[in-house]
This record gives structure tokens, C-alpha cells and sequence, in this order.
């Protein structure tokens, strides 16, 4: 009886996210959906590709248990931001992200930037009609969290190993951290950030940049 | 509809936490509940814990989504330990804790220290029948946490700052942290910690120990 009431929530959910892919597309909107536990730093890196991509215009979903705190540092990089405060609920799901996007001159938009609920559990499951999911992951989190929370790893496009600048200070190994990711999802694109250092920005924003070009035929 | 099914899950594990809370004072367990972020250290603390209280006997409960892992380290620490994968699900519950209590001799267990699910949002709503509940929260994940993941915070009877050694390398204000846990959760204990430098440890073990001798009228 539970089971079937998830598979229902949920093929209700991926029925909204086709939805919601549908008018990214129709908008050339590439949306690209940033999943990670609190604190891994998703929205340090939201801020910084907003200021490295000044031609083309980006714009961002903030999801939240609770407060605008990070929809304001988006705005303070430049971007339009809006947010969703989930009320309690551990995640983002389609129709709350089709909701926003109600709100949103995708006209004008050419990257929608998504950040979920600080969560390494929950958001896997849940599809937002995003073309992409990236997972961020912080060097203090520990090189083991891949085997840990599989589903997270498993269901991406892409890893963000963040944080850098904190490998010294950390017993963190970066070739388990990656060889474990591999071993679940050996297509992701992987980078490597320091937001303090500034690193890796480039070759992130630069990657969204590409996803989009190649999304509108550019 | 959904709001009832919720109330029906939520008053059942109420239910039986209950029962787990009789269960742990007829044998004067002291059982108490790790929750945090994945990555804040809840394994590196309980294994410090567990080797800093040699005089009373301590058994860990390991919840994880995937992997033995963190059991495995428990019991490289010197305690017996229960691990349960939850399949996929984001917290523990009662009728999980229930089971594993089934196969541990309570009569020789002191403290019983359970190690939720990485997860800040979902762990907060389900009562497990442990005599308190810690939050684990680290410098590296951001002085904000509170105020993002209320419930964590105001449903705690004690916060631990962990990874103390961190913060002459991450912008946290650690007074902030405070006046925000403060505000939600005015009597909860505070502990400052850091596994890589022993710091904190002492106290934090010396109120476990402290909490049990008054559970069991020592």
C-alpha cells in the first residue's frame, strides 16, 4: 500500500518534470539542477558562476527548508532569484519547480540554475525536468560519501568536488573520491572548485556555457 | 489526505518510540541520537566517545542508507555496533531502533549511542525513544545551519560544533552559530569539538557518562 502510494507520487512527479523539460526547451533554457548536503557549498558556487557568466543571462531557483538568505546572495551576484521555501519538506520536486517557473521570463533566461534542499538523500528521486543534475560534494564531507549515499552518485551527470582549498587541512583522499564515483556513474563529467581560490570556477561556468550553445543549436 | 497518512506514520512511531524509551529505562540504558549533515563527523565523534569512556559500556546503533562502514570503525574503537541500512531511506524511525535493540544485550549496555541517517531535514520528525538527541553540526558547513534547518535546531536537546580545528580556515562566526541555536532551542547543552585535536571530547563524554549515572539514580 506505501509502495504504490510512492510509485504514484512519483510517476506524478516525473509526469511534471517532462512537463517542465518541454518548456525549457521550447524557451531554449538549459536548467541544470545543483543537489548536495548542507554546507557543501552549492550556493558559494552558484554565486561565482553568476559572476563569471556576464553574456549570457542566468538566472536561479533557490529551494529552501526555510529563508530567502540564499535567494539575496544570488541577487548580490547579479542574477534574478527566486525562491521556493519548501516548509519542512526535504526536497524540490517538479510541480514546485514548475510553480517558479510560472514566475520566470524564460524568454529572457538562458540558464536556469537550480539549487535543492540541502539533502544528499531525498532530492535523488525526486526529477525536476532539469537537463542536467550536478552533485556537489565537499572536501570536509569525507572521500566516502559516493559508497554512502549511492543514489545521489548514481543518478547524476555530473560531480563538483568542492571545497579544494581544504585538502590540506582534511584526510581526504582524492583518488577514492573519484574512483567511487566512477564506479557508480562512470559518464559524469567531474570537476574540481575552491570558491575561496576562485579555482575550477572557469571550467564549470565555461561547461554550463557549452550545455547551452549546444541545447539552441549555437 | 496526504496530511492525515502523514499523521497515522508520525503517531505510529511516536507510539513506538515510546515503547523504546520504556524499554531502555527498565534496563538503565541511556540511549542517545546523533543527527547531522553527512560529513559533519558523527562517526569520528563516536569513536572518540567510545574511546574515551573505558569505565562503561557503550554500544552504537549505525544508521546509513548504504555500507557497513561506519559499524566496522565503531568496532575498531573498541564497541559493539549495530549497523542498519535503511534501503534507501533518508532517518531512522522507532520500529528500526526497536529491532536492532532486539539483538543487543541491554542488561550489559550503559549507553546506547545511535547514529541517524546523514541527513539535517528529515531525521528531526521522527522520535526514535532515545533520551536525548544531539545535533552535529561542522565549522566547514557555515554559521547559517540554523536558521536553514530549523527543526534540526529546535527539536535538540544539545548542539556539538564540530571540527573546531577548522576555523582559522572557513569564514564562520561562531557567535552567530550560537545566538541562532540559542534562539530556537534556548536550553539545549552546547558542546564545541574538534576529532582532530581531541578537543571537547572530554566534556561531551563526561556529560553522556553524567546523563547515564542520573538515569540510573548513581
Amino acid at each position: 500500500m506505501r509502495v504504490e502510494l510512492m510509485t504514484d507520487i512519483l510517476g506524478d512527479n516525473d509526469a511534471a518534470a517532462r512537463e517542465n523539460k518541454q518548456l525549457f526547451d521550447a524557451h531554449g533554457v538549459l536548467a541544470v539542477d545543483f543537489m548536495g548536503s548542507p554546507g557543501s557549498g552549492k550556493t558559494s558556487l552558484l554565486e561565482q558562476v553568476v559572476r563569471s557568466l556576464d553574456d549570457v543571462t542566468v538566472k536561479v531557483i533557490e529551494g529552501d527548508v526555510a529563508t530567502a538568505n540564499d535567494a539575496r546572495r544570488i541577487e548580490e551576484a547579479g542574477a534574478e532569484a527566486f525562491q521556493i521555501n519548501t516548509g519542512g519538506m526535504c526536497h524540490l520536486n517538479a510541480p514546485m519547480i514548475a510553480r517558479a517557473a510560472g514566475k520566470i521570463d524564460l524568454a529572457a533566461t538562458d540558464l536556469l540554475l537550480i539549487e535543492n534542499v540541502g539533502n544528499l538523500v531525498c532530492p535523488a528521486a525526486f526529477k525536476l525536468g532539469a537537463h542536467f543534475r550536478l552533485v556537489v560534494s565537499s572536501i570536509p564531507e569525507g572521500d566516502d560519501k559516493p559508497e554512502k549515499y549511492p543514489a545521489a552518485f548514481r543518478g547524476c551527470d555530473g560531480v563538483i568536488l568542492n571545497k579544494l582549498d581544504l585538502v590540506p587541512h582534511s584526510p581526504f583522499d582524492v583518488k577514492k573520491f573519484w574512483d567511487l564515483c566512477r564506479q557508480l556513474q562512470p559518464q559524469a563529467v567531474q570537476f574540481a572548485t575552491s570558491c575561496v581560490a576562485g579555482e575550477g570556477i572557469g571550467q564549470l561556468s565555461e561547461w554550463l556555457r557549452r550545455q547551452h550553445s549546444q541545447l539552441t543549436g549555437g
